[in-house]
């Protein structure tokens, strides 16, 4: 295609996707207009070809994980989304109408179903691998955000949805694991994260601390309650595993481990006070979020203790998933 | 030194940089307290070594162009500072207690100078150069932000500082002009850009219009007369340079053009109305920022002129820098 400037790129690819406040990406700055009685939500998360995702992922699907990472941490907040500003570092042979347009027609699709309108970023260019910067806003009533910190021990701990597909999927492309069926569905949750944005009002309204399980439900669960300065009990055999899920454990008991410390799960994790725990799971089901109880917190200062259904305590050669 | 995971790494070098909505980052997310009758203006600049930097810059110069060229973009909305998140994608041979200490120092030295606090971020690692992402976020009263669409014919036409250095300086960097005296200036002009945050206020209460010049000053008055449906007359004759750019301009006729068109001045580029313009320097002076009227807006859509002593104009083979 012709030579496209960074104005012409914008114009083009990213100003259809822009909300109001992105002024049609026409100006320096996006601007948040202020919702009174509301504190905004901020979230960040970066992710490089190579590193965070396969470089020759489906464009699309590279820019709704980019989008849908970020949701995931404001769905923990309880927060509503609000829109997000997008920082690309593109390299020249991604710069095809092909790519970019699949691209732009992955993160429009995200836009319009998530109503987390495109605000504003910078389009550069780059050397090395693609790298995609999101930062995304949210609105909580003030004061109310959901924290990290905030488990106290007698709190039930809940997740979303199915843990470790993601990992499983990651293993099986990467040619490390067979699966048998359920293939697809494990390869589908590594590519596309489902955020669990439908929560977060339940969340807001009756979870003690939330996160997103991002770097692997043990690894995660062990930050949450360090920072919390609570220790927790979790029963595996509680976990929700999807039916593909279960299969890989079946067939490989190394699969269990790889399921509980593995990343890109973008479930939530959330610690609930018994007399909340009816209504949370209530809230939950009128919002068509599956979540189950794992376990409980503890006093302590412990590493979380995952047990089977022995009772005897699983270890975890590594708790979680690290970019280092 | 020691292996430091992402959790360490933060905890040591940037959680004590964290202001209070940045939570310790110790969450997935940092909080923007609401403030009553304000909008939030947020920015978003990417920065890639070899691209928008020398990959062996200081690493606490590196730190500071990129929190400073988005400083910059909000000293042109008339923005107050509030605070920035940061995604910071690292290759291996940085991760070392110097670079990081260094890149931290020069973080820590300019949140403090522009009361500007770190909120939270994202720390990944990458196979390619350093790729630094800053959004930053200001407050302006509700409904104030200065747009950079809103320069009407008769406003006058003001930049702050001297244009050209840093463009001069790059070209010294790459040993493609003698300067002769002043090429010190110049190269700390590149290195360090000096955002005119002193100035938002001013411009908040005066500018019909504003943007920051990082893309040279005729590539983005043009950007800014399209946008806003109008056109301009520059006088050079009028364009504040300094001493430094003088004396490159009267050994080399080229340099003039190099001055006017490069990139990396974080001036602020303003369009005044007439009524405003005595008090709008008043104020200027009184923040200690130097302006200079340089034009004024006309009807029309032609590429704004720049006109030489003699009033014949001056053409350009590329108006502003583009990193495509």
């Amino acid at each position: 295609m012709p030579h496209l400037g960074e104005d012409d790129l914008i114009a083009r690819f990213f100003a259809p996707l822009a909300g109001e406040g992105g002024l049609g990406l026409k100006d320096d700055a996006a601007l948040i207009a202020g919702e009174p009685g509301c504190d905004l939500v901020v979230t960040c998360d970066a992710l490089v070809a190579g590193v965070h995702f396969f470089a020759d992922d489906p464009a699309d699907a590279i820019a709704a994980k980019a989008l849908r990472v970020n949701l995931s941490d404001l769905a923990a907040k309880g927060a509503r989304c609000k829109g997000f500003v997008l920082a690309l570092a593109l390299p020249p042979d991604l710069r095809t109408e092909a790519w970019l347009g699949a691209f732009a027609r992955g993160l429009g699709d995200d836009i319009a179903s998530y109503a987390c309108p495109l605000l504003g970023g910078d389009t550069v260019s780059t050397p090395g691998p693609l790298t995609i910067s999101v930062t995304a806003f949210g609105a909580v009533l003030a004061g109310r955000m959901v924290p990290r910190t905030g488990a106290r021990p007698g709190d039930l701990i809940y997740v979303s949805g199915t843990i470790g597909d993601a990992a499983l999927g990651l293993q099986l492309r990467l040619g490390k694991v067979i699966a048998g069926q359920g293939a697809e569905h494990l390869l589908a949750r590594y590519l596309r994260p489902q955020p669990r944005n439908a929560l977060a009002a339940a969340l807001l309204d009756h979870a003690s601390a939330a996160m997103d399980v991002s770097d692997g439900l043990a690894g995660d669960l062990a930050k949450m309650m360090r920072v919390s300065g609570a220790s927790a009990e979790v029963e595996v055999a509680s976990v929700p595993f999807s039916p593909a899920a279960r299969a890989c454990v079946a067939a490989d008991r190394g699969a269990l481990k790889c399921a509980l410390t593995g990343g890109d799960d973008y479930e939530i994790l959330a610690t609930i006070p018994p007399q909340n725990a009816s209504t949370f799971e209530a809230r939950a089901a009128d919002a068509g979020v599956a979540v189950t109880r794992i376990g409980h917190v503890v006093r302590g200062d412990e590493t979380p203790v995952f047990r089977d259904a022995s009772g005897a305590p699983l270890t975890f050669m590594r708790a979680s998933f690290s970019h280092f």
